[in-house]
């Protein structure tokens, strides 16, 4: 593509060689003279000024450097979500599509398979299942009986799904996740043992969700487990049986979430933070990086700490904390 | 089946419609004509007048609502107990059995196959594998040589089991579970580099363990790592090299025990907890979420807090944090 | 092999009978009469008296019990050394090779396979691969286009290496681990939701590393995540995008590495700990278990906590909330 090409798209003003020739994408620091990049953070304007790229987006406001003549430049409204779409439209450029049912994979009786589905090599469906148009399906996945998943998804290899668990439209699994083993859940009995209780629920994962790899969502006791629209988790996450995860919340990376946790609207749980099971999580909440969350939550707002709390008491516990030797040596002054 | 063959399953007391037919099992939330439900926790009581479920098992003492007529209840001795045995009787009704060896999988030599066993597609089992009855093994899953797996054990997708590992009888495995993988081991060497240790070691899994989804349970260096009978383990929890766990403890999602550590009898190790290695854990003990352990327990009774103390302990201790401010205001009013 | 010849290997010292016949290696309180043993750690002292082992490795400076006119003694410079030695050739002599390629593996256009290449059942291996001389892929693994492993790798079951990403010599990938996979990248939109940002970047992995089983190591966003040589990585380790962890490093089991962090060269960071994103953590750098790290860290030493401290505030800090029901007695006492 040409640069003017890629100018045109995003409206933009260009600078320079309008005919420098764009194969693909690159960061500053080390992108080659097919390659466009972009500036946003002023921390990485400093590369304006030596970077090999053949072409930059950079905001309307940018300062142009004069001597950078080999360098094409193109003003946009937004650098960063034009190159994301670039980076989208390079993507296209360059990637055969895989299509196709390999005669390597097994599936089982009556599937409802929808057209340009792929189901790639060493992948079990079950009986019963259906795939929705364009979804694939890689590598040596397992998918249970009974199970729906919808249009445009990506299933990534190693990816197993039991039965009757229900995937929505433009879903992405990564590798290695498990939609829908039995919840955790044991009877005490009164011999001191345990009985496992049967987990008769499924997983309901609803459109637009994206969720790691190596992570575990349970299947409910009964009912479902459900990931709302739009929920987006990170690798290694536990979600236990019963959760319950609203629209547009994100979950970062060695996240757990206790049985029956319910959990609202554009909530952010940090990395490795740990809720208990039967707690309700309001809308708008942040829990912080490996914070421990054992309450309910009904403000919104930001809750950190080992013993989570708003941000702002548990900050200044800690300031408290830091003082105490100064505190002990004031101590050691007063009058006896 | 009527509802009162259920009850007399049970022995149980009917109040309504004995020919009510019932097909499966609800929640009381969500159940359906058809369905039988439970109440065993007071707060479901007020589902009671609501619920659209065909019949209720409550206990003897339970309080019927004479408005009810439509609704068949069944009075027995442990509500709960009762309904977990209706979800595995009209699991068994309603499952097709899987049975019998997959045309796409794979085994090695000198097998030892009892009756009833499921191999399913793209299993590959190594050489001198013993595999008992009516035991199933799911899609995906990597066997090594000279395992020894017990009867009625379920296997689930994509779990790798390594050479030589011993698993009992009535053991589940969850989906993406790796058993007998390699220890963390290394010796420093003069050069600041390190050195394999070898691992030589297997796991053994005694009865009546169930193991949830993506956990790590790695080999001995040299002899055993033993996970003990009716011991109940979560998702992604890791254990070590040479780690012993004793009968019917239980241990939560995402904890780590690291190598060598020994946990005694019914414990409860909570999720998301750590132990360093070398410890040695007494029976009857419970580790709180999130709680590192770095001495050994010799008392048993709950240890909780990031570094874990007797309970008590510790909230004295979280207490006195809280009152730091008060404190520090204290002292300002006292005398220089 | 007779317990003379082991003495000659390591140039020992032997007491007792040079015939001992010697098949395997074992643990001092389990090892047989035909197993070979070692003492290091003086703890282990106790067990010569009592071990059933037909030979045992020694200093040059322990004390020998003449009573045991049974035992074959060897004295050796480095008793642990000799021993890792040892375990590693009896694994030699016990094992045969796997080889060759599998007729139930898949493998895509143009590869480039070296000599004595293992590629086990129900491999998938996409196009433009290139596969170094005696590397083994074992059952189940999916393994993208355009990938290259070096020589004398091991890829253990079920691991996922995704598209572009780079493999080196002597590399250890344990089962269920997945490398490549998209990093966790959205942008946030003005209507509040998020736009998947591509990851186009790979992931190289460098000689000599080790990576145990249900990792993850995210592909970069642009350029690439890095695990440099020698590099050693314990069981269930989150490694974000961009991340770049330097040469000799070891993160033992559920650590976190948050997206950009930068990790120096000989750093140790323990179990369950986890680092914000965007860091950069100097050379020869400890990070207690389960420590948080949210800054970045310029000095070589150790760093515990919750909030992760140099150790030695860090441990000043905890005596001083231990001493807190102290200070507050002390505080009453005070005048007013």
């Amino acid at each position: 593509m040409k640069a003017s090409e890629i100018s045109e798209i995003f409206n933009g003003e260009l600078t320079g060689d309008g005919n420098t020739v764009i194969t693909g994408v690159g960061k500053i620091e080390s992108a080659g003279k097919n390659d466009i990049t972009f500036i946003s953070n002023p921390l990485y304007e400093k590369y304006y000024h030596t970077t090999s790229a053949g072409a930059v987006l950079v905001s309307k406001e940018f300062k142009l450097d004069t001597t950078r003549t080999d360098l094409t430049t193109i003003r946009v409204q937004d650098p960063y979500t034009s190159f994301i779409s670039l980076i989208e439209i390079f993507e296209k450029e360059n990637e055969t599509e895989e299509t196709g049912i390999s005669s390597n994979c097994y599936i089982g009786e009556n599937p409802v398979i929808d057209e340009d589905v792929f189901i790639d090599e060493f992948v079990k469906v079950g009986s019963n299942c259906r795939i929705g148009n364009k979804t694939k399906i890689k590598s040596n996945c397992s998918i249970g009986n009974n199970v729906t998943i919808g249009n445009n998804c990506v299933i990534e290899p190693n990816v197993t799904i039991f039965k009757g668990c229900v995937i929505g439209n433009n879903v992405i699994i990564h590798s290695g996740t498990v939609i829908g083993s039995d919840g955790f859940g044991f009877a005490h009995q009164t011999d001191g043992s345990f009985r496992k209780i049967p987990q008769k629920g499924i997983v309901v994962i609803d459109d637009d969700v994206e969720i790691g790899s190596n992570c575990c969502i349970d299947r409910a006791t009964l009912g479902e487990t459900r990931i709302c629209k739009r929920v987006k988790i990170d690798n290694q996450v536990q979600i236990a049986h019963n959760v319950f995860i609203d629209e547009d919340t994100v979950i970062v990376a060695q996240a757990g979430i206790s049985g029956s946790t319910r959990i609202g609207k554009r909530c952010m749980i940090a990395g490795q933070a740990g809720l208990v099971g039967h707690l309700t999580i309001c809308d708008d909440v942040i829990i912080g990086a490996a914070s421990g969350v054992s309450k309910s939550i009904t403000k919104p707002g930001t809750y950190t700490g080992y013993r989570s709390k708003p941000i702002k008491e548990d900050l200044k516990q800690e300031v408290l904390i830091r003082q105490l030797e100064e505190l002990k040596d004031l101590v050691k002054k007063k009058k006896d």
